[in-house]
């Protein structure tokens, strides 16, 4: 699949790294499209690597991530609206505000989402909100943390939800619970304030939500 | 030990029910002493069951578990100050505001929270935050989820935190994830959201989080 990955930092490079390593056709998108750490990256990619502008990028692509900063997140993905449209977003974003020290607040939760925020900016296209939920090594490799633990998404579309199942099933992810709706963004970001202070409590990011069903 | 139940609705008769069973003497706090719920559970009680309001059971009490709204949480704290003073007491409300349907949103959250305003209020009591984070037949009986999950708690005062912890031991949990000051009620508080929605794909309450954590 030509995967877009909006974004060159820490977690779009990680992102782009699995998903050529899945087999898949990557355009590592940023704001000028050569950004130093773009062109570092793409260096050592290999072959089946592009870099691009954001707009570019989604043009090209069948799928794209939004893999930037909650505060980065609204003026990207509207750069790209056009290029994705008909096409699926997986939001991976939180709106996390650091301003204030750490552990970061919310810059929008409760009666709004950032992942609906996205969805408004861009009706053309299909967003999924998941991955958010997790830290960025553990995204598309959960075989790195041994035992059971689940992944979470939402999004308005049946068709692109199952679309983007079958993309993590491909890294080994089991089937995501499927919130819902977009709304439910609310309940994916909100879990962040917990996530959070979990990562201070254990000293590590290396860990994840398991939902204990009953038989 | 003598534990106040301050609050006789399904949570504050459940929790009620297992300290008894449990081996402790409680005593079922309520607004006037002899609600309706209050006296019809207080008839199959049996002997070291009582009933009171919420100051007689609070002065009575060697803890108290705050079992009610979250819409009455602090004016129900605030009568038991007096008599809960230098005491533990564990905060298990949710800022749950259902006025504009299901899926609730908190009337608090993100730079405050619950359990923050009930400390502040009770200044002389030492408040534990935690139980708020699942269904309340698994509260004080984490055995009828079979596996792995977990209890997360919060507060100011380390003693309060470890007698709690003992408590809850004494019901089969291990040790709670301890997040720090009362300030991680936030966290706690804003997994609600999740927990919403999560009851709502999952079609039961039966579930909770396990974190599950790297080698």
């Amino acid at each position: 699949m030509k995967i877009a990955v909006l974004g060159t930092g820490d977690v779009g490079r990680m992102l782009a790294g699995r998903l050529l390593a899945g087999g898949h056709d990557v355009c590592l998108g940023s704001r000028t499209g050569e950004s130093e750490a773009a062109v570092a990256w793409m260096a050592e990619a290999g072959d089946r690597a592009s870099l691009g502008t954001f707009e570019q990028a989604a043009a090209w692509a069948d799928l794209a991530l939004l893999a930037v900063s909650g505060a980065h997140a609204l003026a990207v993905a509207g750069r790209a609206a056009e290029g994705l449209a008909g096409k699926v977003l997986i939001d991976l974003t939180n709106p996390l505000d650091f301003s204030q020290g750490f552990p970061p607040r919310l810059s929008v939760c409760n009666d709004d989402s950032l992942g609906e925020q996205v969805q408004r900016a861009l009706p053309e296209v299909r967003v999924v909100k998941t991955l958010n939920t997790l830290a960025n090594p553990l995204m598309l490799d959960p075989a790195a943390l041994p035992g059971d633990h689940d992944l979470l998404m939402c999004g308005d579309d049946a068709e692109a939800k199952q679309q983007v199942s079958e993309l993590l099933g491909s890294f080994g992810w089991g089937q995501p619970i499927d919130l819902g709706d977009i709304t439910n963004a609310r309940g994916l970001e909100m879990w962040l304030p917990l996530w959070t202070r979990l990562y201070r409590a254990l000293g590590t990011g290396m860990f994840n939500l398991h939902i204990q069903r009953g038989a």
